[in-house]
């Protein structure tokens, strides 16, 4: 217990709060959590990353965790995982990623090279129910090592005597926290099977070419984009000539949800109410989003004339 | 992390590993765990419980937590609930009962005598995959106090600011680990809904009478039955009239799995090879259970030919 107080976790501001819960979860709510500065695309800067883990192992410190994250949620931003990998590498730090949302992104020309360097990652996030278009209930922790998981996870008992001898297949009980499970792969790896991974990364290419046309077209609205989309999240927002711009697009998320056509969701980003497109719906095709544009054309002169 | 090192559970050496595993989970593995002595039929003797909470206070220690079972693993051994839940309420700790095998008995008349004291628990695991016949992926825990759960797993997010504001009806998500899930009520809902409780009783109470048959019978075959069964586990042996009971009972094993008409189980009990007789499922019925008896019968006869 001493050691979990002068234990490090390096995080972004912009990682997904589940990572927080799953810290608090395990008992490392006592170590010391220190959020890297990012850049303008809110991105980790590797190079400041690296100072503070030098600073902290000087101070006596002891690093061990870096969370980077394969898209986060409000900007689709992802870190710079090549550079963190190195970093991790040589300071021997576990190295995670959470690639709930972007990770599939991979299976993309594009996305492979934005997502380079995920592979350097000892443990690694992913959520099929986003980013493969499948049911819920598959979300997964991938870990490169799974000696490192049986060393977490393997318990023996009396009553268990009976079960099969340990052999060269590793049993899910003995890797993970639960015993007895129902049979959720089987999600995952039917259609896999029927379809090929081929209209799986036609879909994925599809979100990332539609993220590029709505924040192309959303600008010619009179739209502000603080940033360039990596993935397939695009926000923005409207600077109304007078009158303060949070309030005015919140009312225009409201007007937009209460109209019904289209869903959109919205963020804070440096104190700015910011809305969101999240694109990653196998529903959502390009008559979808010039349906988006459409309506919010509607609303902003609707809320302009007052 | 001070505290954590004072911290005390209370748990019985035939409590399911799974507390062990959820102990280190949860980040509690530098805690001290108390072993409560047991009684003949591997029950926590609670005026020992009390006497060593009483010592570990006096010693400066944080007790916190008393694990107890609604149906060992081993035996079927149900703790004294309601003795255990007057002390754990004296003196402010969590009681926490283990009722993944044995919980659903509260149903039948025997049941609900035999596990008085259940409703005392703060928090209760149940397995409708056992006791209520039903799916695997049901596991659950209970918990009294909702707003503890709530103050354990509540997070907020800026991304999440577009979710309905709070209601009455909290979310599933704020109280439990998981966001996103697959909705896993239905397996419960719906087979209680379509066949109201009465087969499902009907089902447990022929369990219980199985096992005492099952336990009168055994003996008539010359098998030793160490304790009267609790609930529906039954622990038995064959002590040969020579050679290394162990050995005989573990070879009786091999040869009733190997045979293939019915399964059955084994333990440790006291460094004894125990023969379980572990009777929850849907399909075992007194024919069965007529094909075990006999089965034992035909191999005890064929080992003891040699």
């Amino acid at each position: 217990p001493d050691n979990i107080g002068r234990s490090v976790i390096y995080l972004s501001q912009q990682a997904h709060h589940s990572i927080a819960k799953a810290i608090r979860i395990a008992g490392l709510g006592e170590c010391r959590v220190r959020y890297v500065p990012l850049d303008k695309r809110y991105r980790i800067v590797a190079a400041v990353l690296e100072k503070q883990v030098r600073q902290d192992k000087k101070s006596g410190l002891n690093p061990f965790l870096v969370v980077a994250s394969a898209g986060t949620t409000d900007t689709g931003a992802v870190d710079p995982l090549h550079e963190i990998g190195k970093i991790t590498a040589k300071h021997k730090l576990w190295y995670h990623i959470d690639a709930a949302y972007g990770g599939f992104f991979v299976l993309t020309k594009e996305g492979k090279k934005k997502l380079k360097g995920i592979e350097r990652s000892d443990s690694l996030s992913i959520d099929p129910h986003k980013g493969l278009f499948l049911p819920y209930g598959l979300g997964a922790v991938l870990v490169k090592d799974g000696s490192k998981l049986r060393a977490s996870h393997y318990y023996t008992a009396h009553y268990l005597q009976d079960a099969p001898e340990q052999s060269e297949e590793l049993s899910p009980a003995e890797l993970s926290p639960e015993l007895t499970k129902h049979f959720r792969g089987m999600r995952l790896w039917l259609p896999l099977k029927l379809h090929g991974l081929k209209p799986f990364r036609a879909c994925l290419e599809e979100k990332l070419l539609l993220a590029k046309y709505f924040h192309a077209e959303v600008q010619k609205l009179g739209f502000e984009c603080e940033i360039e989309p990596e993935l397939s999240v695009v926000v923005y927002r409207y600077v109304p000539k007078k009158g303060d711009a949070n309030i005015f697009n919140k009312k225009l998320l409201e007007e937009v949800v209460a109209d019904g056509r289209v869903f959109i969701s919205s963020t804070m980003l440096k104190g700015k109410f910011t809305l969101r497109f999240a694109c990653l719906s196998f529903r959502t095709h390009l008559k979808t989003v010039d349906t988006l544009l459409n309506v919010l054309k509607e609303k902003v002169r609707k809320i302009e004339k007052g």
